[in-house]
């Protein structure tokens, strides 16, 4: 039988999967479930007389998801069926029998007066936790939401501090409602950052537009480093050498739920701009945007939501940074439905001491890396919050602004002790 | 996207999946581990030379369901591919990109000590828990042992009371050791009941000598009752419906490790035959074995391996009888590699009072029903425990024998209290 070991080789079945174009999304086409304007009228005064099904903030994050088509197949909060292929195969099945990946449930919970409140309907309204009308749901289905089987089949665990399980799963209903999602205008979140909200449609739009050949996205988490930094120019370079003519990569962070430590996005996107403006990226060839999704903390099964979404957005090559998590690169290379995604796993970056900058590990001198400076890249939660614009400080000098004003300010370039000096 | 509701018709994707001859075993050909009897004296004087791994008693089941075959593609304990594949997509994948379905893994746990004794060593030797040589394991993979990941991902719970894990993983050690598996001779209990433990190839020949066209499988928990011979004798009209000419029933309880208080093998073995020589169930066609396998009480996922078995025995039909756990069925109905397997569902079967028999239950005429009557249709622990030989109380009259003759002894068939008199 076969042995899926995570390559070693840049990428997974290179040839026979590596597209000239851009990659299909599941189920073959996008959607846009936000109704059109000429209808919105008509809809809203349907939904308003609808019983009312009220939304978190949370939820609402997954209703602007699965309106964009990043969950594509799926255009619904899963009923039964599509939550259960979810759950148990990490998979849903298309109408050929052919498989999508779906690692995460995407679903809406209700309580219990909710339930009996529209229990035998075919339709319901979402209210916005503003009260605000969101969308309908057609052809409901409610089915019980158990919360421990959920837990412990998408995070391997039950154990407490789970983020997304205290925020969200362990004060949710019992019950979950499936059901076609129709928006009655797209979601903003009028925070200045709505711009950067690019739905797989724009995203596609733009990378035809650029008339881009190959596509790699990068989710990272924390300003842009120098190991980042690196890594990304990298990818453009062995890019090149297969073949393609104009890769282009989706810097593309997360932004939806996070627990509370991570650092600020809005603090993050300005980095990255700052980092194009510098050159440190090319402008030319790098989208920064951001990917809406809550974060669910969940290991290898977070990762492959991940990787599923930038399917549908148009990437067709997924950059893996540092393991995200126990198994997460091996998980991610082995799932059904990523067969046709391309993952350029991340190469350790370390500072090399004989040539004083950061370069890919080489285990032949070995002695000459510094892998203990690697945590110092890592902006500390402290200085995310302060800063008013943090950069990125490379070895050739460039983008030294802020950060380094900032980390002269407080001292901490003794001892290398600013985690950006790299 | 497609829904994938559990079908109402009695088979899963009937034409298009029914095959006219056998079904072939996962991974394309069936496996049998022990080595040929020419070479035995040899690889006993190899594997006494290697380090040995401790066989628990159940390990020594896994040894026996994997040397003959039950869980091809497997031909091993599995290592760490195969482990994840299993853990997170219930699915091991093949060379060519396809998929047959596992939902368990298969796994054998060493503790510190032993891993310290043979870590960098090629190939161990098996010791079963009489400290006899079993087998040797080759090519050998070690890695951690995560207990809580695997029980959560594969029970959905870390709730206590799970019989597998308290019997088995509990006190298991925290690595595990995959590795190429070579068995040095049939694994026999002696218990008087091996001549029903058949192999998957004896069982393939033995529906080939039949000249069976179809075979539908049936595991079931409990002494053959009314409901059950109303199941099976219909399954046969239904499959020679379809145009079957030669269905062969295989009637197959699990025998492993089970928890304590099921019915003990030796008194349902004794019951099966008596069906079968009374008459009950046809002896011609049908064909009562032994599955080897521990388990796992683990729902939804025991349930795809106990029809993913029966696939490499050579049954295309699997009767699956009340849902064995919440949803069993439906995830049997969607479960990725298991396609080519037609599932039969269960009919519901009461207690028709009009008709005074057992029937199927009729929804429009719902009254005439007792349902109430069914769990006594269980054998219950203390007769089980207590009967020399126990039988199948039919309607016809048929079948009176040593429970009728026991519960009239024990005065319990007044107010119908004795389980088998329906």
């Amino acid at each position: 039988m076969s042995s899926l070991p995570y390559s070693s080789s840049p990428t997974k079945g290179i040839g026979s999967t590596i597209k000239s174009s851009l990659i299909e999304p599941d189920g073959g086409s996008l959607v846009d479930l936000v109704v059109p304007e000429n209808k919105r009228a008509s809809k809203i005064s349907e939904a308003e007389l609808m019983p009312k099904v009220k939304l978190t903030k949370i939820d609402l994050e997954w209703v602007h998801v699965i309106s964009e088509g990043w969950a594509r197949p799926l255009k619904e909060f899963m009923r039964e069926d599509e939550y259960l292929l979810s759950l148990h195969f990490n998979c849903l099945r298309m109408k050929d029998g052919s498989l999508v990946n779906m690692s995460l449930p995407i679903v809406l919970a209700i309580d219990d007066e909710t339930k009996e409140k529209i229990e035998g309907l075919s339709d319901v309204a979402l209210l916005g936790p503003n009260e605000a009308l969101v969308g309908i749901l057609r052809s409901i289905e409610i089915y019980k939401h158990h919360k421990e089987e959920r837990i412990a089949r998408t995070w391997g665990t039950t154990a407490p501090g789970l983020p997304y399980v205290e925020e969200v799963i362990t004060s949710a209903g019992n019950w979950l409602i499936g059901g076609d999602l129709e928006v009655l205008q797209p979601v903003k979140y009028n925070d200045g950052l709505d711009r950067y909200r690019l739905s797989p449609q724009q995203l596609r739009k733009e990378f035809d537009h650029r008339q881009a050949d190959a596509v790699s996205a990068f989710q990272l988490w924390n300003p842009v480093h120098n190991g980042h930094a690196l890594l990304m120019n990298d990818t453009r370079r062995r890019l090149l050498e297969m073949g393609y003519k104009n890769p282009i990569l989706l810097l593309h962070p997360l932004r939806g739920f996070t627990k509370a430590d991570d650092v600020p996005l809005d603090v993050r996107m300005e980095q990255h701009s700052k980092v194009l403006e510098d050159g440190v990226l090319d402008p030319e060839t790098t989208i920064v945007a951001i990917f809406p999704s809550p974060m669910h903390y969940a290991g290898p099964t977070d990762v492959q939501w991940h990787a599923k979404a930038r399917i549908n957005a148009g990437a067709n090559f997924y950059i893996v940074g540092r393991d995200p998590a126990d198994h997460g690169k091996k998980v991610l290379s082995m799932a059904p439905g990523l067969e046709k995604l391309n993952i350029l796993p991340f190469r350790v970056a370390a500072y090399d001491t004989v040539e004083r900058r950061m370069a890919f590990f080489d285990p032949s001198r070995a002695k000459d890396f510094s892998s203990s400076l690697e945590p110092r890249c890592r902006l500390t939660l402290e200085m995310a919050r302060i800063l008013p614009m943090v950069s990125c400080v490379l070895e050739d000098g460039k983008s030294w602004s802020s950060t380094i004003r900032f980390c002269k300010l407080r001292r901490l370039m003794k001892s290398r002790q600013c985690c950006l000096l790299r």
